[in-house]
């Protein structure tokens, strides 16, 4: 008894509880504690015991009585650690690594598993016109903030481009933003709060993940079909989850490089009206397409559909430019967030891009990029073949190839060796909310065009063989 | 009776209660309501009353019930309407509103109310150069996305601006970011979480208004004076409030021009120790400065306060880039927060602020920008003279005067009848979150070199004196 009441071990184990909840957040800050007779009895423990641990986290000042309330988590909590947030991950197959390993790799580092393409296969003659014509533009464009809605000549041309895909947005629909990452963003804070239900596909894009934590929703997903996500699993997590947004790419999917059909989007569009969900496009890839796919954004005609997009696979990721478009009455909430949140988005990046785009060169790099990338996914599929790596599905268009290890082998062991050989590949499971792809790696083919790549992997998946066989 | 569980005028009154504390965010989706027995005591109605009202809010979908847990928040809630956040204020005295006047004001608009400089203001050639050589750059610089931290040649220069200042930060302290406001919104994003109270000047500027509500804060403000904010207030609100965040600009205040006082920097530092307080020092006024006033960063050594700087002042807010100094041990947070929501910030515009900012021509271009802005303010604050307004202080750098308004004007009737004639003012309650600038205005001086600002603002003044005096 005086054990108990005297902060004996079962009172501090009660503050480990408590402190464990606040750490992984499951309590934030403001949050009301559990009352004192409701821990007692999840705990199995006395209630004194729970008011003598509680008075004691009030002296750590790690919670705060409220005479007559109760008690709240104490608002200095530490520091949001995105990496904490979520299941722990393996570094090597955390998304967040994945992409600091890209960005971070050095100039003679190789990076197959990147999401981008290396700088020769951009317009650069492109991008060279556009800025000595900016050197010479009026000296608004030079070192004035953007419109609210951003540079309108540009979102004429976004619009005009949407058209061609059966998208219909108005140029008062189009909001720019800094980049596709940021008009998912600026939509998760328009619509979800932290809690929220949020459904991606398994796998997706391992960034999706990074910004979901970052918002503190919960996230759910369905497993990923060459025609779009499994039908029955999505119907079943829309009935039991209550998903309030559906983060997904259709025309190229990441990392699969699979295709939505007609007949899927449809269906989705169906269980999205079903269940008031509301779907974000993820369109980045559009301008790799060599047939224009279905676009969930073009059967709904912008109402449960926002659609993001950028420039940044194809024109510049330095000059970073992305837009949404939306719904109308949903552009000013988001106009407001913007401003609220980065104020204006860069005019310079908007104007080189306009520039670019309606340089007659883009669709002519575009058509050789195309070309370019069909002919290295052939080649780098059957280099990859040679090494018992089987693509999930040949894909029509774009840069990724999704494949699968021969068996018994761990994707994040052959990438922890890779690395160790200044090699960044990025395996299946951080791409997976699920956890199931462990045996895949996504390769980016324009980034394959060194023979290193092949003899490292092929080292690498060696060693993840012994290492495997291993008592 | 019967009307209490028959759905009557009490239990209509109880879901009107939960419905407003939802829609004003009190009750965040996923949120727990209180108890059937705590509402029915607050609200004096009886049990089977609340019990009622929550069985409707269900039906509704407004609330979801759990089994055994209680009461809670749906998810599906409306998206955020930033504008409905906080107190609902008067369209002219609106911090979001009043930032989208000036960003849309035409190019024949006036606007001494902005934040910005006008274009032949900027370095303009230093700029024409910049691109100009980036026209040359190689590829890598054209296309590809910054590094996590961003530019490293810019962020080493960027430290040594700041150690002239007295602030130590080694490049790897130093993350960069696409403006200040983001770099804000980064910081918050990292310490605070909804409900969390953060402290600000009264006056602010009034954009630091717009991103608490987007990070849904609790604000609270201690009055501002001309060598800092109130000592006495700032300690109270301390002990009381216990905020998580101070925002506050040192060497030029906005709106006030006021600087911070070495005596009032140390007290606040003591302050923001004993109550484990942290300060964002906004900074991107810095290159105004004629002579360096103190900065809290430099006095605490980037422990518990975080210095944000950005370029879109002085150097162009078209190509816009910022950073963040913070401690070490905060990079690695900011940096993954940074991926997860922008992915890696533009290069481009770090590249065109390193080329101009290593142009020996941008010194230059302060010195003669400092004298042209003291000029201004000299002879713009005689104009205001005339007119009956009476500057607040005499600011030793920058662009602002905070003016008062002569007694019984109201500065949102000015602002208002102003906007009629095209031209946007900024009136004091737009900075204010206790709403106690009632009479005052802030005037860039640069935006003032128009006889026409004089001539509509007399007329204002003269139609919100009539409008006064009416019965």
């Amino acid at each position: 008894m005086s054990l108990e009441t005297g902060g004996g071990p079962l009172t501090a184990r009660v503050m480990t509880v408590i402190r464990q909840r606040i750490a992984n957040r499951s309590l934030i800050a403001g949050a009301r504690l559990p009352s004192i007779r409701a821990l007692a009895q999840s705990q199995q423990v006395s209630t004194s015991t729970v008011a003598d641990a509680y008075e004691r986290l009030v002296a750590e000042g790690a919670i705060q009585s409220r005479p007559g309330s109760g008690f709240y988590v104490a608002s200095q909590a530490a520091p949001l650690a995105l990496s904490e947030i979520g299941p722990k991950l393996d570094r090597a197959i955390d998304p967040l690594w994945v992409s600091r390993q890209s960005l971070d790799a050095g100039d003679d580092d190789l990076k197959p598993g990147c999401g981008w393409l290396p700088p020769a296969w951009f317009p650069e003659e492109g991008l060279r016109r556009a800025l000595r014509g900016l050197a010479r533009a009026d000296s608004a464009a030079l070192s004035d903030y953007g419109t609210p809605l951003g540079l309108a000549p540009l979102r004429q041309l976004i619009g005009r481009r949407l058209t061609e895909k059966g998208v219909e947005a108005s140029p008062d629909q189009i909001l720019l933003t800094e980049s596709g990452t940021q008009s998912i963003d600026l939509i998760c804070r328009f619509l979800v709060e932290p809690g929220d239900v949020v459904l991606v596909d398994d796998p997706c894009y391992f960034n999706f993940q990074a910004l979901l934590r970052a918002h503190r929703v919960t996230m759910v997903s369905v497993p990923y079909t060459p025609n779009g996500p499994d039908l029955d699993a999505f119907a079943k997590v829309c009935a039991e989850r209550r998903p309030r947004l559906y983060i997904t790419n259709s025309a190229i999917h990441n990392p699969t490089g699979a295709t939505l059909s007609p007949v899927t989007a449809h269906r989705v569009l169906k269980l999205a009206d079903q269940f008031a969900l509301t779907i974000v496009e993820d369109d980045i890839f559009a301008d790799f397409e060599t047939q224009p796919a279905p676009r969930l954004a073009a059967f709904d005609g912008l109402q449960r559909v926002v659609q993001i997009g950028s420039f940044s696979k194809t024109l510049s990721a330095s000059a970073r430019c992305g837009f949404i478009a939306a719904r109308p009455d949903w552009i000013d909430g988001l106009v407001d967030l913007k401003i609220a949140t980065t104020f204006g988005a860069g005019r310079l990046n908007a104007e080189v891009t306009l520039a670019v785009l309606r340089d007659g060169g883009y669709r002519k790099h575009l058509e050789a990029l195309r070309l370019r990338l069909s002919r290295a996914r052939v080649e780098v599929g059957a280099r990859l073949h040679d090494l018992g790596l089987t693509p999930w599905i040949e894909p029509q268009a774009g840069m990724f190839l999704w494949c699968r290890l021969p068996d018994g082998i761990e994707a994040s062991a052959v990438a922890r060796a890779a690395l160790s050989q200044k090699i960044v590949l990025a395996p299946g499971n951080a791409f997976s909310v699920a956890q199931s792809a462990g045996s895949y790696l996504r390769f980016n083919v324009s980034q394959c065009q060194d023979e290193r790549v092949f003899t490292v992997l092929k080292a690498a998946i060696g060693e993840a063989l012994k290492a495997e066989s291993r008592p």
